[in-house]
């Protein structure tokens, strides 16, 4: 059967709009059923103290749960910075979004593991490993849009297009470290997973903001 | 390992836009999941009165899914009148929507919680907690975007600030007594959790409309 | 404690587009979840004919699904042609949308109720009662809506407008009639909630359409 | 009872923007809750190597969700790329549509039966006939939009038609091979429904993007 060639057109009729509609879509979801999995406590004829014991006792399954939603939260404002400058998509950039997607979806299993299990070392260093492969998919797709000005504005600044990509490959470099130090602390590791990145990537932006909201170049 | 600087673009590249649409998408999703923590009744051979005994037996579960279904729905027009003024986000702002959909989030925790021990006094005062965290970083996001109008039309007029701030207020204020009533009776508390704001929020709002709609200044 | 007012704003700030999009996720999370609710078999060492008769056992989930799939996607329909009409929202609109939204919500726990009580004659006249509420409250946002073309167009056909009003007071009707019909068989009245809406609402508007695509006014 | 007349003006009122919104929020609800059904591993006091055997004898689950998601990535672009030609929406469209989102919505459920019992060759024909089936839509949905033109721009390169018409038939005729190849391998054939319209799919059109990305008409 000799197949039909591949219009031209198809590549750019996707429209990097419902792509990001599609990953906003994804990432409401898992923030809100990450939740799901945290088992309400079911006891009959409690007494008063019963029921506050027994939320203490998930407090592995609370900090598993807050750190993926500050990792959601970080990988949805890093690709939300990424689609504002990548102007087309083309079919290669999209199967990279659904690359990213699917790890993303993917993190309600790998955090309620890690909060069942949050001693079990194996646990932690495939929960840091799936963190890094998002974090590597998020440097790729950069590097990929980048290249020659491949997907992005023709004007962008080269010395913009650096920083990205070099600020893009510190969180899994961060990820690497915190893998590491699960040798030594499970929960150490858990911690540095969701704080590395945040004090990295949160705190000096705003601080840049209150230094001056000069622009750079003008 | 020196770190590179933070460009100054990102912050004014957060497009409040997105914002709301990962917002919309989380309310949607939470007042969606919210009902499927209710236990639908599963008996073998039953007969005529069975089942509708059975879903009466289930009220505290419904009141709970009712009083969150109105509690999100005010949040969520809460946030939406927020994003009518908001125009600009900045790291700080992101980090508030984080917080802020994240204790959106897990609202069905609580009220599934709350629908299972809706006689123990400790479960109802965790749920107004929640609720009145909802809405201290509701008016935590009014203060900081509104402070030296960082964040909002440069002509907003001050008058309306101060409204927005005052009635961002009163919200917590009244959980703060509803979660004291909890100590009288829970049942009541609860209905207070949900009326109250709803009388005080959407019925003069009715009403200023009814009275007219001439536009305050013009 | 002396409230302070609402500002007149309010009620205009609630632009539509983002009611639309809150329904949007509402309609699409219902659709997809009200699947999760059938079971899928778990058999230990299954013949090859186990699986498939396990399948066709589930014949009133799946007819239940499907009801309820159709019915979603009128409710969807009606109310996308109820936004292309109505222009504004107030406070009023916007809760008579949540009420419309929290009924939504709730289509997944009465059609799982009546996948597994088809024949109790109760659940198939409260799953009836809760698609009749869906249609009240479209009728009753329809009326409001259009009164002294309150939040419509201000040049809206009237014929139209009384149209519409009868329109959405026919599915009611039918409803009615088909929880008559759960007296005789169950079955026939849940394939009448969605077949008869479908066919009084879907094919006419078919034929329109082929009979010719003139303007009604020109 | 005489009923009302349809307006003509229901079917223009269709914005396809919509149906994308609609559609958006299901693919990624169901990208999402496919991983819902993964058993996360249970297992009390676990030594090291427990857990890391438990999460491999998940793999027909893993390959199962993997397959979906890729699938229901093809189907979210070819539905992306169908909606970049169809312009405007009937009645007849919008049920078409309906019906390709019921059968992606209920692709979480064949794939947890695929998942538990891929060994089982009714259970791979039957997941394959549902592929089908939503190829077949699609193919169908082409047919009706751009027969004499009816929903497309009135200005579309008769050409570009017939390739779309042809390679939406190209998919089911892949998935009738696969399902014929159950009868050999049911692993071959789940690892043939995802992968051989990836490569049809997705390579040539990578390749016709490097050879050059000249626009064939200008």
């Amino acid at each position: 059967m000799a197949l039909p060639p591949v219009p031209h057109e198809f590549a750019s009729s996707l429209r990097t709009s419902r792509i990001e509609a599609l990953s906003d879509a994804v990432f409401g979801i898992v923030m809100t059923i990450l939740v799901l999995e945290i088992p309400v406590p079911e006891i009959e004829h409690p007494t008063a103290q019963d029921i506050p014991r027994a939320l203490l006792r998930l407090w592995p399954m609370f900090l598993g749960y807050f750190v993926s939603f500050i990792v959601l939260g970080m990988s949805w404002v890093a690709q939300h910075e990424q689609f504002h400058f990548v102007k087309r998509a083309d079919q290669a950039l999209l199967w990279m979004t659904m690359l990213f997607l699917m790890l993303i979806a993917t993190v309600p299993f790998t955090t309620t593991l890690l909060g069942r299990y949050l001693d079990q070392q194996a646990v932690v260093v495939l929960y840091g490993a799936h963190l890094l492969a998002i974090s590597l998919v998020h440097h790729a797709t950069w590097r990929y849009a980048t290249r020659n000005r491949r997907l992005v504005d023709p004007h962008i600044d080269l010395e913009d297009v650096k920083i990205h990509l070099r600020r893009s490959l510190a969180t899994p470099v961060i990820y690497l470290i915190a893998i590491g130090l699960s040798f030594m602390s499970t929960v150490l590791s858990v911690v540095v997973y969701a704080f590395v990145p945040l004090v990295y990537g949160v705190l000096p932006s705003i601080y840049a903001k209150r230094e001056g909201s000069r622009p750079r170049k003008s």
